[in-house]
Formats: C-alpha cells, structure tokens, sequence
C-alpha cells in the first residue's frame, strides 16, 4: 500500500503534477521551458496585433488568440522558479529584480493575468473597438514586466 | 438603416469576421501571420515535449498548452490563402505543393485537428504515460503537413 502511495508520488514528481520547478530542473532547461512560454504569448499576441492593425483580416481568430495567452498567464508565475535567473544561467533577458523585487514583480504578474482574462473576454465579445483598446492594455500588462524586469533588447 | 447595415458590415471586413484572409492582404503580411500561428504552436508543443522528457515539472501545463494547440488548429485552415505560396512572397517555407493537391492538404490538416483535439483531452487527464504516447501522436499530425508541404530546413 504505501509502495503504491510512494510510486504514485513519484509518477507525480516525475510529471511535475505540482505546476512547480523543481530544485533539480537545470537553469538551462527552466529558461528554455520559459522561452517556449514567451514565444506561444508572442506568436498570439503578434497575430492579434495584425489583425487589429488590419493587416490580415482574420477577425474571427482572435478570440482563440486571447484564450491561449489567458492560458499562458495562468501559468506564467511559476515559470520563474529561483534557480533560472541570470546568475544560474547566463542566456536569460530576465533580470535578478525578479528574484530581489518578489512583491512588485507578483504584482506585475497578477495585472497581466487580469489583463488577460480580460481581454479574453473582450475578444469573445468580436467588438473590434473594445478588441484594439483591450489590445493595448494587455500591452501595457507585458511591459509591466518586460520594462523593469527584462533586459532591454 | 442601410447606413448602419453597411457600417457594420464594413466594421467586419476590416476586423475579418469571415476569418478568412481577404485578397487584400498582402502576402507579406499573410506569412508573417501565418508565422506568428505556428509560432504559437511551437512554443507550446516545446514547453510539452520538455514536460514529457522530464526536462522541466510542469506537469499541470501541459492542458494549458494543449487547449491552445487545439484552438491554433482550428484556425490553421485559414492561413493558406491562396496569395500566400511562394510565388506569391519568397520568404516562406511553404511549398506549392499546398496549393497544388489541396486535397491531400486538406486531409492532413484534419488529422492534426483530430489529433489536437485528442491530446487536449488526453492533456485534461493528466495522465502521464497516455501524454506522452498522445504527444508522439500528434507530433506525426504535425509532419503530416511538414514533411510534404514545407521546405526542408
């Protein structure tokens, strides 16, 4: 009985069933994991934007857009666990504020989340007026992380 | 009244409500969609690989990622206008062969929805080992496109 117990708490380790890095990821392959969750933001938010600037006239994706970037802030403040900084690994943008700062950059985090579900819900809505002004609040709400907390490019 | 009518069916051209990409857009600007969707695509299915190699434990985002696989498959159809080949703007990895056998094209985008759609339920599961054999399933979805119909790299 407890070796069942134990095994299936290590099936839940091995899988991460927690949502939490664990201390034994390597840096490299917690910033790897994070550059993939950036460029699955970035991919919906450029297509977003493109439509919004009327370049493409796919209006009618961009509720499926918003749906995966709300899914991306649910995750997002796990994916700074405390050894993928630039002092565990060098090949991040993320700045050791993030781990010195954890209050303020939390808060940045749960105004992105916010923007997100937001906009969500906007985008669900097709008003092309509210999709292009909830567009550049959710903006705003990456900045609120990429400007103090991420090397400038 | 016929104003309004025309305002509003204006208003969804512009934002693209049919979600189809109009003979307007600009292949440029078509591919770089195009691009932006199969970024979104690749972030995600790189952050599950990494969970199913046991690279990094978040286990718990693996539905995350997956639901937006499956919302990105189902618009995927729509970013192959036919002014978006190669002929139509070099910097693209898509092969004529898209527009050329657009049956054959077609039968392999439905697979990779099949397949989106049951790795998004297998995904909901957390089931572990069903995961890792859903995620080499709709890895073959993907190279059912990319193998005949994109460039080698």
């Amino acid at each position: 009985m407890m070796k069942r117990i134990l095994c299936a708490l290590c099936a839940g380790l091995v899988l991460g069933l927690a949502g939490q890095g664990l201390a034994e990821d390597s840096p490299e392959k917690l910033v790897k994991y994070r550059q993939n969750v950036m460029k699955a933001i970035g991919g919906h938010t450029g297509a977003i934007a493109a439509v919004v600037k009327g370049e493409v006239a796919f209006g009618a994706h961009v509720a499926n857009h918003a749906r995966g970037i709300k899914d991306m802030s649910l995750i997002v403040s796990d994916v700074f666990p405390p050894n993928s900084g630039p002092m565990d690994y060098a090949d991040t943008g993320a700045l050791p504020e993030i781990w010195e700062q954890p209050a303020k950059f939390k808060e940045a985090i749960t105004a992105f989340q916010a923007a997100a579900a937001k906009f969500a819900d906007i985008a669900e809505s097709g008003d092309r007026q509210a999709i292009a002004a909830g567009l550049g609040a959710l903006g705003n709400s990456c900045g609120g992380c990429h400007k103090p907390f991420r090397q400038k490019k």
